[in-house]
């Protein structure tokens, strides 16, 4: 094995819109980098945390007990340390804490004489976001994996790994807000109305539809979530607006990314992607707030080794 | 156009268990059949109910309903009489009356100067549903369409075709006890808790996947409803002792066929199919119930004219 690995993580759009903890999507550009040794006789030690708000403690960076859960898990008899290069925003809705989980995962993993099998790392990682961010795993499957990926169920932990249409593109803006998603999720319902579980299941299902059939036009109308977005926008400032302005430039569906802030649409094109973000932008300005827009197509590899 | 037409609608699966209102399956073997002709200035008359429990209402009867929505969207100047052969059984949950309105509204159609649409026949279906059993379309639209279809909207209305596995055959059980659709659906929870209805998108979105990829060991995993089987299951006497029965015989998925009592449960080859449905028979056989059993593969023609 390397004596040193840098592994790269991808972002992610959690959710999909209504596939709230089942559904999520690898997007290119930005990711979290881990570069990662074997150090000592076991253990974890965070040289680097990324960024000055995340703790260089290893069982409270999800980097850190991603490692330390395959290092357990293989039975290691050496520990590793860690630097954390974060680029995806921090509370920003794009799985960033997965990420950051993923590659510690993936990076000690490639220092291990005898690697784990993927599940075992979709375990770790999942291990890492329960403790920071809550027990879903609709970010660390399409980030360890690639592309879309549909969470059948966390016990026992199956995924289902989906195609994704050449032509999607995302188009990204991300208010300079943050949402921690332990807020995100505290005003989530306990319960819900039967027609609106029905509903969001249909949705669901047309975007594994979508997914398979390249038809982004169904993808977008099945972008219509009614429980979490109901409950997150009116505390996102801005969003109504930035979704308005979305769909008016022509966005085929629209809605937060993960626990947001970050607001996501999809596109069919390039051109109708950089459309919609400049859309975004200029709604949040008219607010007085900043904003990051970016075209994203979708990360159908997945986290890997650079 | 012909002075007579003779329709054939098959049966259903309705649900194919998580996919409450939201996926049916149509099935091979029998089916309702309407038998229809111009008749008079206006409205319908039924000749023949196919039923002695079933009116000659036609304002009551589905296949009368589904007539008369055709004539009135087509704007006919002409009446239609109807006899409708009942072979599907009555409250069976293997979507009888679903049928016998497809059959009616296609019956009609093919009397038409001017046939309508299908999007317009699956409408006048749905009427009918709407008054004898309830407004959903995870019957009507596999019956007229064939093969297996998810219900992505009601309002405006939205189908999605889905591919359907060749391999793929369905044991039906059903035992000699009516649950009226009404019945059933009054003991549906008016809220269900947000992890439910979480777990519930996935398994639709699994359904959905499996559709595409063929893969049934997916889509019989798939087949675990937390919204509709703890409801209706405790009603249907001997139900749990069949599903048992079917997963020790080697079913993939089993569950509540519509709203029962038929049971289904999904099988990769006739010899397996042909074991489940005796493990079933023998599990009500033991209770003293009777029931009927046949082995079914989907019919993916949907309605059609003999």
């Amino acid at each position: 094995m390397p004596a040193q690995v840098h592994v790269f993580a991808p972002g992610s759009v959690g959710n999909v819109g209504p596939g709230l903890d089942v559904l999520g999507l690898a997007i290119g550009g930005a990711g979290d980098e881990v570069i990662a040794e074997r150090a000592g006789m076991g253990g974890v030690i965070i040289e680097e945390s990324g960024h000055p708000s995340l703790p260089t403690d290893p069982d409270a960076h999800s980097s850190g007990i991603a490692a330390r859960e395959v290092l357990r898990e293989a039975r290691a008899a050496f520990g590793v340390r860690l630097r954390v290069r974060k680029r995806l925003p921090l509370a920003g809705g794009q799985g960033g804490s997965a990420s950051s989980a993923v590659a510690g995962a993936l990076a000690t993993n490639l220092l291990l004489d005898r690697p784990l099998p993927l599940d075992a790392l979709l375990r770790a990682a999942l291990e890492a976001e329960s403790v920071v961010a809550g027990r879903h795993a609709d970010n660390i499957a399409p980030i360890l994996l690639g592309g879309l990926v549909l969470i059948r169920s966390l016990e026992p932990l199956e995924v289902v790994r989906l195609p994704v249409p050449t032509r999607l593109r995302i188009a990204l803006a991300c208010p300079d807000r943050a949402m921690t998603t332990r807020d995100a999720r505290a005003v989530l319902p306990a319960q819900v109305s039967r027609d609106v579980a029905l509903h969001q299941a249909a949705q669901v299902g047309a975007i594994v539809a979508a997914a398979h059939s390249g038809d982004l036009a169904l993808l977008g109308r099945a972008i219509d979530d009614r429980i979490a977005e109901p409950a997150r926008g009116p505390l996102l400032q801005g969003f109504r607006e930035a979704k308005r302005a979305a769909l008016a430039a022509g966005a085929l569906g629209c809605s937060i990314s993960g626990s947001g802030p970050t607001v996501f649409a999809i596109a069919d094109s390039d051109g109708s992607a950089e459309r919609i973000t400049g859309a975004m932008a200029a709604a949040y300005h008219a607010l007085g707030i900043q904003c990051v827009t970016r075209v994203a197509i979708p990360d159908t590899k997945g986290a890997r080794a650079l």
